[in-house]
């Protein structure tokens, strides 16, 4: 029986043109991730669920996708989860592997296998998919790309300053210009909660923090109190609420805060150090901005916080984001690692490239002739030209049948072929082709010799 | 609690030398596809189980990786199944995805899903992981790399002509000279069957057809006999069991054998069409040579099939293969699409190459020129030229720390990375930087200019 074909939600397929364009936005990234002296690995699509569960909270256990094991699989069944039909609790009996959720739990498996043949620093770059059962929504999907590069086993500052460095190359080179790097550091945060008196409703004062832009400073203090953060407290962040203007007018307005916080201070230079350095080095087109609401990944975040917003001329979340992490291998038993890494975020980078309609016209030009097929003698002719065009590196197709003219060049039009080449029985004895040129519809006959240099 | 960390069974990490041998291999695999004129597409790494299920025989349905449903998955378990504890019943009820099994199936499933924006004959490349919940074993992998260029869309013979030239083109490109492309014609085999009175018997006559190199033609008889082909048609077979020598003098024998079979005569045609076409345009490494024992996916190719071999000095199995299959669509509702397609074995031909010494030597080469680290003032001078450096696209790296001068000499040299460059004060004042080759220990003072003209 004939099925009508589809692909689960939150999947995609990518058609000739969406892979070309992708591949022009990776290349990039690869590019500037080798030039930066990043390596490449990969892991496996699935590793042991015990790798992944328990690493991303609870809501993230329930988003990884698991693996039925083959075979029998119920004759291993948790006896009583199965007699109590209780998923949750079966799942791990009859799944013994895991998809990939994101790649910096994999990378940090990876370096704590390999500990002894990996040269630290270790500097590595993984562009990879990942899956996640969420709720499909308009980009948001359930398979997409990271792009990561990560350093671990320094604490060198001079690592921050070099991912900035790295996103200005990336979207520079992409030349999508006006991006903003928005720079935080857990802490600021952490330095900031034990001002007010709040070290340990750290998560709540910054998640109400970060809605500063989208509720104002009053609702956001309101929220503030509910989570039991006292008026006194809140009154000492009356200057925080005012911050803004350059970095280094909020750096001062900031150590007027900070001064009796040793986490704070430390924040501080850790935040004036990378300035400085980036400020001596300067940007090609991007701005470095100091976002005290940053607070992205707090969890998980020890020093360092990025985060790249999209050109103001784009409505569009984060195009990427990153920071510094100091256990993020103790989860597998090696403690003391630090790391430091960024990511890139392929899908809305995509989407913005395509709405300022940034892709070089030539991504998609695949094929740059197409030889019109008027029957065997003509195509073995034709053959022997196109195993010339292609050794110089021309992409050559010969129609396959000797289908109506018209057809042909239909073909051509939708496949945006700029050329056509017609090889006919004049053609074959005087050894020169006639070239077609798509747009303007100009025909001239040429040497093969012309041909390849016309075409190269 | 820690966890001491491991991959699947099957699975692999890569590392950095690893990743970039293997993409030395894709890039060379695709710049040929796209050389021939092949368009990328990408499809999902899960599908509906349904699109999977059944389209590979029961043997391939048990290796199929099926996903557990998300939630509460044993809310909708088949009760049946569920009280008798059958796992195989159970499966379609709490698992609708599943990891793709090979890029064929999803092709179709695109081409009929598109069918109205594809442009045919559709010249598509795709080049993606696949898994098979295999048993492991040497060279066999749970999750592997397939590379498929296939045309659907025409039944023209040049296709099968231009699937050979892009064989050809692609390891010659690696260097890998001496390979045999096998070519037979499904047609044969069938006018074989056809003589000698067993139509009904075809993949048991070509079963042991097969085995002809490895037991001998004495046994291949035997297990003919036993499958119940009769003496008088074994009998006919005789001459084939002598064919051998050349393309030509191997086809006028299959002439006299087949020429009461109309299928047998069609296949004679096509692979003469073929056979002369190559021998007027040329190979440039490879050698095209007809196998009529050849037989692989006997289910599925209705014309050419192709297998590629390692030059005889390595050990491997077959490095490709392909064939024309005349109703691939046809599972999913869209008749009388033919295609024809081939496949490169990635695995297999990293460990050609690697044995016989042919990855070039700058494919690893990943960091040109590392900056030794020795203080705040001498990394920040180092960033300004390695900005410079990379600006022209050399690979750069500073060493993050100011560690001993020992240490990041030891760094440079287990990295493999050919020079390092030395900012002390003095270089600092004099704008010259020290250059050192770590090859031959030898030091030299140069320009920031003269730097980017030598390592560039």
């Amino acid at each position: 029986m004939a099925q009508k074909p589809s692909i689960p939600k939150g999947t995609r397929d990518f058609n000739p043109e969406q892979v070309a364009k992708r591949n022009y936005i990776f290349d990039t990234i690869r590019g500037a991730f080798k030039i930066f002296g990043f390596q490449p690995i990969e892991t496996p699509s699935f590793e042991n669920s015990s790798t992944l569960m328990g690493k991303y909270g609870d809501e993230g256990d329930r988003l990884i996708f698991k693996i039925l094991n083959s075979g029998d699989y119920l004759s291993k069944a948790n006896e009583q989860a199965y007699s109590e039909k209780d998923s949750t609790k079966l799942t791990s009996s009859i799944s013994e592997k895991a998809l990939r959720y994101d790649l910096t739990v994999p990378f940090a498996r990876y370096v704590v296998q390999r500990q002894n043949e990996i040269e630290f620093p270790f500097k590595r770059y993984q562009i990879q998919p990942v899956w996640r059962a969420d709720r499909p929504q308009k980009g948001r999907f359930r398979e997409f790309f990271q792009c990561d590069a990560d350093v671990v086993g320094s604490k060198s500052l001079w690592q921050e300053v070099e991912f900035i460095q790295l996103y200005d190359a990336v979207f520079s080179a992409l030349k999508l210009e006006g991006i903003t790097i928005k720079i935080n550091n857990r802490k600021i945060l952490s330095g900031i909660a034990e001002v007010i008196g709040a070290s340990d409703k750290l998560i709540d004062f910054t998640v109400a923090l970060d809605k500063l832009d989208k509720i104002g400073d009053e609702k956001v203090k309101e929220e503030m109190r509910s989570k039991g953060i006292s008026d006194d407290g809140i009154s000492k962040l009356q200057p925080l609420f005012a911050l803004s203007g350059s970095f280094n007018s909020q750096i001062e307005n900031l150590k007027g805060i900070l001064n009796t916080s040793e986490a704070g201070k430390k924040g501080i230079e850790e935040l004036e150090f990378i300035n400085n350095a980036i400020n001596e080095l300067g940007l090609s087109t991007a701005a470095l901005e100091l976002d005290v609401t940053l607070a992205r990944g707090l969890n998980y975040y020890t020093g360092a916080i990025f985060e790249v917003a999209a050109p103001k001329t784009v409505k569009m979340g984060s195009i990427g984001g990153g920071g510094r992490y100091d256990d993020l291998t103790g989860i597998f038993g090696l403690n003391d690692v630090s790391g430091v890494g960024i990511s890139f975020g392929l899908d809305r980078i995509y989407l913005v490239l395509d709405e300022l309609g940034l892709f070089p016209e030539t991504v998609t030009n695949n094929v740059e002739v197409l030889f019109i097929n008027f029957g065997e003698k003509e195509a073995l002719f034709s053959l022997k030209a196109i195993k010339q065009l292609r050794s110089h590196g021309i992409n050559t197709e010969l129609y396959p049948d000797a289908a109506k003219m018209k057809k042909q060049m239909n073909y051509a039009n939708k496949r945006n072929i700029p050329f056509v080449i017609l090889v006919g029985e004049e053609e074959i004895n005087s050894k020169k082709y006639t070239l077609k040129n798509m747009q303007s519809g100009v025909q001239a006959k040429i040497s093969i010799d012309e041909l390849i240099h016309k075409l190269k």
